[in-house]
């Protein structure tokens, strides 16, 4: 199952996927439920309300006629993951814990859903805006001190997440801070997709295209910290919430093609790679058998 | 003014304290206003309407009769900084840039309120979960590309903040992520104080005391960045959201009194006179003028 979070005619709802590009609006087969996809998995954490109000229910809406909102609007957190691939790992030169996942927080206001334009800075603000493709999971159960044999019953779904960075403010200090959540630098979709059609995150391959050109090609099984790992993890310090979102990490980078040029360096950390975001663009990110994140890059209309 | 949250007969509500430790409940005198401070700021960011509405009016309630909520329950955002103070620099011997504030996220589980049991880990999990006693601003008014003269048009208020941190997951990897996120670890509170009430935060002096012996006094205008500079810098990346937290950073620690041991070194940064919080302490975090956050410290009652 797919589940949609999205806006129609300005007013925010919650729906089903069908097959033919169909959206069920939970608002008119299942009206008691709220209209927030974390507000829903609160109350109905395995989805199962949602699924049995959607069976053999056909569909109100097109794709084409949603806009598509954050997968979660606003998390209560959003976890990501630094350094997760081993391919990243030697091609930044950094070093991280082959124990610990490192991770750091994203807020709200740093995402935006599938087809919304992300925003690369104002020039004189920053220009190494660079993509980030990754595989996002959703917690639907809560739970703490969950064992990696059990951590896939809490999870709702997956998605794609493009956790969009600015290099230049990410490099100001130790810690990431800003530079991982400039206002939406990053976006989250297209939906959610369950466990039971998704199956084992492992077995499946992470794309970043931009502007049509691949520039990462992973198979997810690479994680360093797998899905499992990162929800036993974490949920040694904190009970985690239905809606929180874990994004595991981005892998390396593709070669540059003949003729083409790398960007000019910021800071000590070189990914030949890594081209940067920019105006104009379109950065898609793909998990194959999931579906593609696709955004458009605008410079931040925001007046200085 | 002072506004606080708080629950009372389990529902949440939002609140005027007097000068004789009563409360005027908002519930009472502006009914229209949403019983949640961070929403109460989305409408009212310089919080005129509260106060008009609690003018001349008598205390409904005791502050002995409420559970104080955290003074923003569910934050959009909470900043915080790392190694803000020169003293607390040079005693960990950690390096930190003079130009970048040194950014990092809580969120929301992280914190309680007033008089809320703060949860010491298990001892199977950590042993070294340590007080920051912190000024923290909450921004009213909404903001992008804020200059520092400006800036203070921004904040709808002071609070205390105990940024209550676990020492060995905060060095598990270069990012602090989870040690900075414990359940219950922090604490935010008593109450919102309006700036033309504060005045200048550098005029002020922060004290922390364990077991009411003071292990922190420092003027808060030993800030490496300041208030302001703090608003301009985050205001380069995003839009601030009403009800975003920004805990400013913590000093350094007292010495040791004669005869008292300091604790078994965590990792590699050693601070001597930092204590640790154990089951059975009470933590305060003063800021003069404001008042005083007080924390019961229980060990995790979390099942494993």
């Amino acid at each position: 199952m797919k589940v949609v979070s999205y806006r129609h005619q300005g007013k925010p709802g919650v729906g089903v996927v069908t097959g033919d590009k169909g959206v069920i609006a939970l608002s008119k087969v299942a009206p008691a439920l709220p209209n927030d996809l974390r507000q829903i998995l609160q109350i109905d954490p395995g989805l199962e309300k949602v699924r049995s109000a959607a069976a053999g229910k056909t569909a109100d809406l097109s794709l084409a006629d949603i806009a598509f909102d954050p997968v979660i609007r606003e998390p209560h957190a959003t976890w990501a993951l630094a350094l997760n691939y081993t391919l990243h790992v030697e091609e930044t030169g950094l070093t991280t814990s082959p124990v610990y996942p490192q991770i750091f927080l994203r807020m709200p206001i740093s995402q935006v859903g599938h087809k919304e334009p992300l925003w690369a800075p104002r020039k004189d603000v920053a220009e190494a805006y660079d993509y980030e493709g990754e595989l996002a999971l959703i917690i639907g159960k809560p739970g703490r001190y969950i064992k990696r044999k059990d951590a896939f019953a809490h999870i709702a779904g997956y998605s794609c997440y493009n956790e969009g960075s600015v290099r230049e403010y990410q490099g100001h200090n130790r810690q990431f801070g800003l530079g991982k959540n400039f206002e939406r630098s990053g976006s989250f979709g297209p939906w959610l997709m369950t466990p039971d059609e998704f199956g084992d995150p492992a077995n499946h391959t992470l794309i970043t295209r931009l502007n049509g050109v691949e520039r990462q090609h992973a198979k997810i099984s690479g994680l360093m910290h797998d899905v499992s790992r990162l929800i036993e993890y974490l949920s040694e310090g904190y009970t985690l919430q239905p809606g929180d979102v874990i994004v595991t990490g981005s892998p390396g980078a593709l070669p540059l093609r003949a003729g083409e040029q790398p960007e000019k360096p910021v800071g000590k950390v070189i990914v030949a790679g890594q081209l940067h975001m920019r105006p104009g663009d379109v950065c898609e990110v793909e998990v194959d058998g999931l579906g593609v994140l696709s955004n458009p890059v605008i410079e931040d209309p925001t007046p200085r």
